[in-house]
């Protein structure tokens, strides 16, 4: 019996797909949705409580974990597997936009990005060969090729100065992703290349095409969801999808509001992560079968009903909205953490629902109803 | 068969005593701890999971519950059982010692306390009539009686004006009992009186003889544990406990210390609550089976081992100190919960070591073995 290879589709239902992702650390079932654990845990959420919401995939971010405790101590402990309890795939993220979002006196050049750590005020840089080692070290189940993001005043449209800074930045992606490739030490980790080119349809789709010539086993969306209009978006997915090859799997990075997984699906993306579930959680924001609930709201302080009566969680089937309006409202740490289970099993579970829809040929109508 | 009594003992051990409180949410094994839910929650750990460490009771602070979201809520809510999901017994404070430490402007007088809330700047009284009413409507299955506090710097040596305040406070903590005493209107909640007297020994022991004489479903210690020395504070529990019937219960309120619990279970202390499992946690300091572990220190940084190799909590069972450590250091929610689910499984542990102990007519050579 031969291997499985890294990725297979078990179904279609127009341009989206359902499949699964093999990983030397368990099976993916696609689409999926990657809780975020920043510094190796899900905010206030435990691994076993991770497994009964339905997670098959966390991501780590690659940065916050260097700065602290540093990826050698982490490697020393058994990988992330080892160090956090979660023994199922890890997904990794290069460490570029959060250094590029955090980080001071940014330099980015040809060698990598060059910044000073708010934690220590030590000059440090990272390059596409350190992201690799350090996402190695980490044990990730699957890595990503260090990126250059879009200026986030940039436009994308053709001819002006943002546009050209959007294109260059774009090439950049794609030399470092060579380097990456190149850098690779352990054959343990996948690793996905990731299309950028900001808003500009032809950029993403020159990306993609360039990038699926040096070929990964799977390609990343980034740049997105940074204000641009969610039915842009889907155009820019498409567009770039129709250049990457369709055996791979193709992951959209940092997305989480339900409908708008929903339409990346739609366009035949199979992967996500966000901190929305999370941090919407904390805030006292739910998901739920019939839209948002902002639980903090005075409306809900004798409101004995479930949370969402249709879902299935642990939440749910215990507390009362009056009882996490209450603990959000003196802010009890149970409060956040029993909304954000919810709000992950709420996302998880939309996403099995997704996988079901395609299987049966019925994608769209499910989509429509989520709305 | 006729009801059980309230409280049974089933072994005996010199002055310790094992035993079982009856309620109609629950047995209480004793000598029992109750783990401290403030708000209604204990901090960040589900009620399953206070299930799964043992916990029997939890004591919820009515004055904050009083507060935010108040009886009438809580009531209509199903009481704390309804409300929070703990469907075991509740322990109720009465409020005093909370209004006394946290409000402003605090007038005492023979009516009860005055103070204005420093939640919405409004004057409200708490008379022992009230804090009865506010426990029924909480749903209490343990309640206790008003009680006023000695003053914090009184020394309660005889003849100086701090002893006298002492006396006074006392004197008045019994009439107020009496008043608790008449105000009950449900059969529900069992009402435990409270010894008062400071530091003094002739004090307590006819604070103790008093409140015995009024009759009560069980007995508190209170007042202290804000400073005495523990060597002192045995004998001051031994002196008021010869005066308290030997076949109701007997509360220390607000003691956590492994030892200082298992040196009051010596002098025949049956039930104990205090907020320094949780608070110990949220800190990183662990109770382990080799002293105290402040996993914040850096010496933990790289340490895989178990938080407590002897210890069979799910903390210990899935995680290291290393990861703690971390935790902990990057305010990961998740470390300050696993840290309390630990203490909590440790000092509800020591305390079914103990009951063993003293059904084994070993309990002295135990505590010994625990400094």
């Amino acid at each position: 019996m031969s291997a499985p290879p890294f990725f297979d589709i078990t179904a279609r239902d127009a341009a989206a797909r359902a499949g699964r992702i093999h990983t030397r650390n368990g099976v993916i079932e696609t689409p999926a949705f990657a809780p975020v654990a920043t510094f190796g845990a899900v905010r206030g959420v435990a691994p076993e409580e991770l497994g009964a919401v339905g997670a098959q995939i966390l991501l780590a971010n690659t940065y916050h974990l260097h700065e602290r405790p540093g990826e050698a101590l982490i490697e020393a402990q058994g990988g992330l597997h080892g160090f956090t309890g979660w023994r199922g795939p890890w997904l990794t993220d290069s460490g570029g936009f959060q250094v590029t979002s955090m980080a001071d006196r940014l330099v980015i050049d040809e060698d990598g990005v060059t910044f000073t750590s708010p934690l220590d005020g030590v000059r440090r840089q990272l390059t596409p060969e350190r992201a690799i080692a350090v996402q190695e070290a980490l044990g990730a189940d699957i890595a990503m090729a260090l990126d250059e993001c879009r200026p986030a005043d940039a436009s994308g449209e053709a001819g002006d100065s943002a546009s050209l800074r959007v294109r260059a930045a774009m090439e950049r992606t794609l030399r470092w992703a060579e380097r990456c490739r190149a850098a690779r030490r352990c054959d343990t980790s996948a690793l996905f290349g990731i299309v950028q080119g900001g808003v500009s349809e032809p950029l993403r789709r020159d990306s993609a095409r360039a990038t699926a010539e040096l070929g990964f086993d799977g390609y990343a969306h980034g740049g997105l969801g940074l204000g641009e209009d969610p039915e842009r978006r889907c155009g820019l997915l498409a567009a770039a999808n129709a250049e990457l090859p369709d055996a791979l799997p193709r992951y959209l990075m940092g997305i989480g509001p339900p409908a708008e997984i929903l339409d990346a699906v739609a366009a035949g993306v199979d992967l996500f992560d966000c901190v929305i579930p999370t941090r919407h959680g904390r805030h006292g924001v739910l998901f739920t079968s019939r839209g948002l609930l902002k639980l903090r709201n005075a409306r809900f302080r004798d409101d004995g009903g479930p949370p969402d009566p249709d879902c299935d969680c642990a939440t749910c089937a215990r507390h009362s909205r009056a009882y996490l309006h209450h603990l959000l409202r003196v802010n009890e740490a149970l409060g956040a953490r029993l909304a954000s289970v919810h709000n992950l099993r709420f996302t998880l579970g939309l996403l099995e629902e997704a996988r079901r829809a395609i299987a049966a040929g019925r994608f769209d109508a499910f989509r429509r109803g989520v709305r």
